[in-house]
Order: structure tokens, then C-alpha cells, then sequence
């Protein structure tokens, strides 16, 4: 089994009404030096077989065409952990 | 500037309803293999100074008070980047 771990994060330039929101409130809850936060998912996929480059590009493209939005996303493809 | 990454996943004892959602509609689509799929929250947060242990253990105290909610979830806190 391996695990492939898929992040995807709102592009630089688009608005993050969550991430503001927290960043607002940790001066509130006491934490400063905070200059940005930003938020988005993470993905962890438990893969049956071994990890090459075919299931590799398989993966990205379950990213581009599903688990991100692209116009708005980016996302990251990369292998945590094979046991 | 430093950035931090805090990952934000469900307990593996919790069940996961996005997660699962995810997984049945993948062989739809068209992409088999996938055993599992777990979906959490990612944040990523710009800090202005230099991070040591300090600032490591009160990004840490952010997650556990803030970001995640312990009852059902895990973290983990992680420098990903200095400039």
C-alpha cells in the first residue's frame, strides 16, 4: 500500500475569505506575528499497488479533473508513505 | 518570512463521509485502485519572524486550541519554507 497525498490550495491571486477570517481572529486568541493564513485541502489516497510514474500522472490527473478546480486551484501531488 | 503548514485530518477512528464520497466516485470517473481517501484541511501560515522551537510550539498550541478540533482530529505542524 502507499499513500499519495494531494494539496489543494486557492490560487495566490485569488481572495481567501477563510484564511482571513482565521488570521483575524488569532491576535483575539492571543497569537501575533501572523502576516497571512491561507486554507485548503488535503487529500490522502491509500493506493492498492505500487507507486510509478503512470500512477503518478494517474493521480495528477484525478487532481486536475476532480478533487481540484483548476481555474480557481492549484494543487500538489506528491508520495507520503509506502509500507 | 517562514511559512508553516498545519494539517488538519480526521482521527482514523472517525468516519469520514467526504472522504468516502470521494472514494465511490472515483471508479465512476474512471480512476480504480484507490483503496482509501481521507480529506482534511491544510493551512498555511506566513510568519514574520525567524521559526524556532518557541514559535514552533505556539503555532502548535494554535492548532490544538484554534485550528483542529482535538475531540476528532489530528495535527501536524511543520516548517515548509524560509525566505
Amino acid at each position: 500500500m502507499a499513500r499519495v497525498v494531494v494539496d489543494v490550495m486557492l490560487k495566490p491571486e485569488i481572495l481567501d475569505p477563510q484564511g482571513q477570517a482565521v488570521q483575524r481572529a488569532l491576535p483575539r486568541l492571543g497569537f501575533d506575528g501572523v502576516v497571512d493564513v491561507r486554507q485548503g485541502k488535503r487529500f490522502e489516497l491509500e493506493l492498492a499497488g505500487p507507486v510509478d510514474d503512470t500512477v503518478l500522472d494517474r493521480v495528477r490527473e484525478m487532481a486536475r479533473t476532480f478533487l481540484a478546480n483548476t481555474v480557481i486551484e492549484d494543487f500538489d501531488v506528491r508520495v507520503e508513505e509506502v509500507s
